[in-house]
Order: structure tokens, then sequence, then C-alpha cells
């Protein structure tokens, strides 16, 4: 067995991948932008972080184990092929192969899979999830990704679209979702939603002249983040409050939606959002604890709701451990 | 191994069970009031169920190979313990060790199981679900159950309280359910939720001086039920239809959350509601075709939704097989 597997994190704006050990270290790291003009282009920026890793270790590519790379969108990890990406022009691409063609690493030893999912396998195997039987990530950044691993196992469903978590609708007939749909968990409980909820508020409070230090904040940095009313409402601003807890209602709904389906051992929060540590989980869990399905069990059999440990790494991590 | 299993399907009111053949058939049938008044007179009943199956085949308890019982609430499988259950005396109860006392079956041999899980193993093994990879089952009566099988295995979560499909929030903030939660899907698409629905409807039409065909059948059978509004619907009345329409809305919301989870090979609908057929599957496939995260994939992949074949065996059949 190779000592080393190289991960791809395939994203629409950047490209990050590493040589990862076999205990998840990573030992070198190549990032670069994501040329999404063609699907050439972004083959090409695929072989080329392979080939950049290659020469930094001064390893041979039949030293490596496994390439893995993690796309965003439908992914046929067996075919190797994707199957809809929104960001990524790779529709029907076959990316196991043209990445084989483009490195001369052998089709056998390439593997690919959804980005949610190698994130979680990231995390299963050397993060938030270690030594756990079953465990579900979710990751809240411009969405809300996914991904439930029973047994080693990734949840991917027969046609290899399964486990959209945020795709979900918790309120029926609500916000218009991407996806087509109306009412998704992603449009509440994404940091982009969080975003759109702060900007909502200080809108509302600025036509109603009450003053908000979200506003100020705004001003100061030039922008509205998924910080701003957490750190506002830190500093006992009223409004951001209610930002705040009216997020973590809808976080904690749908994280209870998942607890109820799938009763995981660990549950991790990770992305951008997660970053407010305990400021989020201890209100999360409290919410949950109230409201899912098994709460006359003992405490310990409730699914642990943590952080994510990997941070941005999961992906690159995941992607090596395919 | 034994020619044949017996399963018992445990539930608030009745107890059904039967002797069931390798290849799914019932041979033989027992059914019983259950006596809810203590634990002891729950386990008598499966007890007496048990008994006088074998004495109808003439089989000595030596000659069955399982002992199955299928079991509303949170149930053990591996300890053999219910841990919760709303409608029957038996938290906590060591189901399967009294079992075994009353009857002489030894313990190894008596499975435990919750009933949704039962029904949709015996789905998959004998019905809709004959041959899947992956399959998930709901069962629309008084409440919403569910059951997800992949390679033969029911997802019970590390609690046993997983696969609690119907206590998933669809509305926000939306109407109280049983389990403490506000909104769950089976608030909206339960059977019960269906008769509810038609009931406002029907307060409605009179309200307004609206004449409704719902209110001239609810009289004449005495009572308002879940077909009232299909019926009413199919002789061309509005108001019913509108029922109709929402109903199937709110049941296609819950049923593609489920699909962009799991994106099971064969989705199968079982339960009272279930018998209306085509007149609810077709307008349920459109709106989750519609809906679906994979739409855009060939149609091949599509998780083929369809209804359940064993009826009110399903539990039954389920329970020997476990």
């Amino acid at each position: 067995m190779c000592e080393y597997n190289i991960g791809i994190d395939l994203g629409g704006t950047n490209i990050a991948a590493g040589v990862v050990s076999r205990d998840g270290e990573i030992s070198e790291r190549f990032t670069a932008k994501t040329d999404v003009s063609s699907k050439g282009s972004v083959m090409a920026g695929l072989a080329e972080a392979a080939r950049a890793l290659l020469a930094k270790t001064g390893l041979g590519s039949e030293q490596i184990g496994t390439l893995g790379i993690a796309c965003p969108g439908i992914v046929d990890g067996e075919g190797g092929v994707v199957e809809y990406s929104a960001n990524l022009p790779l529709l029907g691409a076959d990316v196991v192969g043209e990445v084989s063609r483009l490195t001369g690493i052998e089709r056998g030893r390439i593997r690919i899979a959804n980005d949610a999912d190698a994130a979680a396998l990231g995390e299963y195997r050397f993060g938030a999830g270690r030594g756990c039987g079953d465990f579900l990530m979710i990751t809240i950044g411009t969405g809300i990704g996914g991904g439930y691993i029973s047994d080693g196992k990734i949840l991917t469903g027969k046609n290899h679209a399964g486990g959209e978590l945020g795709h979900t609708v918790i309120v029926f007939g609500g916000e218009e979702c991407g996806c087509g749909r109306r009412g998704c968990a992603e449009r509440y409980c994404s940091a982009s939603a969080l975003v759109r909820q702060t900007k909502a508020a200080i809108e509302d409070c600025e036509r109603r002249g009450v003053a908000t230090l979200m506003s100020e904040m705004a001003k100061s940095y030039g922008k509205v983040s998924a910080r701003t009313a957490f750190r506002a409402a830190d500093e006992g601003d009223e409004a951001a409050a209610e930002v705040v807890d009216r997020y973590i209602s809808y976080l904690a709904c749908t994280v209870t939606n998942y607890i109820n389906i799938f009763q995981p051992e660990v549950l991790a929060v990770g992305g951008g959002v997660s970053n407010e540590g305990e400021r989020l989980l201890a209100p999360l869990r409290e919410r949950v604890l109230a409201e899912m399905y098994n709460k006359r069990q003992p405490r310990a059999l409730y699914t642990e709701i943590k952080r994510a440990e990997l941070g941005g790494d999961a992906g690159v991590v995941g992607a090596s451990e395919l």
C-alpha cells in the first residue's frame, strides 16, 4: 500500500489540492484559481494540480496510491463521470478518463465523488467523525452541503444524487431556491441566507428609524457578512440578537429533521458559520434536544452535535481517501 | 433452515399475526384486539398469538425459524427492548425475554423491530421493493411511517430511533404535532391530516354558503373519511378538488424531501390513502419530478414511485423476516 494519496477539492472558484498521508496529514499543498471557461480548462487545472504536487514531493505517479477528486454536483463515482454540476462546465464529463490521459496515472487509481460527500468522508476518517459507526456532516457555506456515512459507506442513492440535505423544504411555499423548489433549508440556513436575513433586518431598522450596530458594522467593513449579526448581538444589539435567534431556529429545525431521519452517532457542522463555535452550537443543541423525536431516551443515546475539525481541508483529505 | 417463520404486527388497537413461508406467503392467520391495560397484558397477547398459530399449524415451536414482532415506537432490536412507545405500555419492556419465557421459544430466535421498519422490510423482500438495492417506504395512516433499507440493512441510527420520516418539519412554525414539534410532515400528509383538511373545507363552504358534495357525503356516511375529498372531487366538486390538490402538494413536498436525501431505487407508498392508487400517485409523481434535485438526469435514473403491494400484511410479513 502506498504511503501517500493525492486529494483535489475542485470548486467553482478555486482548486485546492494536497498530498495526504495515510493518517490524514497534508504534507504538500497546491492551490489555483479554477478556470471555468471550458471542460478542457477545468481538466487541465486538475492535471496541473496533480503534476505540481508530484513535482513538489519528488514522487513518481506510480508511488501515489489514489488520486481523488471532490467535485460539486451529481457525480457518478463508479463511472467516473460528472452528471450535473451547476457551477462547472462538466456536464457528462468523463473526468477520471480525462485526468488519467493527461497525467498518465492509470484510471483505476483515480476516484471522484461529490464534494460534500468527500468532506464528510474526510471528517469521518480523521476529524469529528473519527471512530463513528454512522456520521452526518453538514457544511454551512454559500449553500448547505450534506453527507451521510454509515459503516464507511457514503449515502449516494442509486443515481449518485442522494444526500442533498440542503434541498429539503422546511418552509412550505417559502423563498425560491436555485434548485427550483420553494422553502429549501439552504434558503434559510446557509451563510448566504444569514447575510440576506441580516441585510433585511438592517433595512427594517433603517425604515423604522431604529439604530442598530449591524448597520454601523456593515458601513465600517464595507459589507454585511455572516458574522455581522453574531458580533452585533454579542455587543447587546437587540435587532441583531433577533436575527441570530431566528437563524438558529431555522438551523435547529433543519438539524432536527436530519436527526429524526438518521439518528447518527455524531452530526458535525462545518463551513464558515461553524467558526462561531459554541456561540452557535450551544443554543443549537438546546433547541434540537427540545424538539427531537427521541428526547425521552437516555442522554447517552443522543446524537452528538459538534463542530467539524478539518476546516477547509476536509474536501482534500476526504478526496484522498476515496 | 426452517420453512416457516411467525410474524406478529403489534398495534395499539389490534394484534395481527401469521405463519409466513420463506417466499413471503401467509399460510395461517391470527388476529385479536390488543389489551393495552398493562405491560403484562400486551405480553400475554403476543404469546397467545404465537401459541394460537403453532396450534393451527400443528408445528412445534422448534420447527419455527424466527418469531418476529413489529412494534410501534423506538425499539432496540439487538437488546430486544422497547425504549419508547406512545400507544403501548411497553416503556423499557424486555419484550423478547418475556415472550421467550411465556412461549418457551428460545430468546435467540425471537426478534423485534419498529413496525414501520418491519413493513418496509416486508415490501423490500416480497413486495414493491423486491430486487431493489435501496428502498424507501412511507405508510400513510393515522401518522406517517417511514423505513429505509439499503443492501438489506434497515436504517435505525445508533439509538434505534432513526427513520422517523413523518416527524420532519415541512411547514416551519406550522400545526402542532404529537411529537412536540410544529409543522411535521405527519400533520399535513397523514390520513388524519387529510380528514382534518376535508372537515375544514366543509366548514369553510358552509360558512360561505357554498354547496359542496363533501358535506352531503359526510352526512350520508355519517363521517368524514380520507376518501371523502377524493370521491367528491371525482364527481366534479370544486372545493373537494382544492382539498385533494393541496393535500397532494404537501405529500409531494415531503416525498421530494425524501428523494433528495435518499434517491432510492423505489419509493413505495402504503397505508389507507395509497388505496387511491393512480388517482393519488399520478399527480404525485408529476409534482415530484418537477421539484426533485436530479430532474435533469436521464429518466432511467429517477426513483420509481409506486404503490406498496402487501397492504396490511406488510408488517406481519416483514416481522417474520427480521
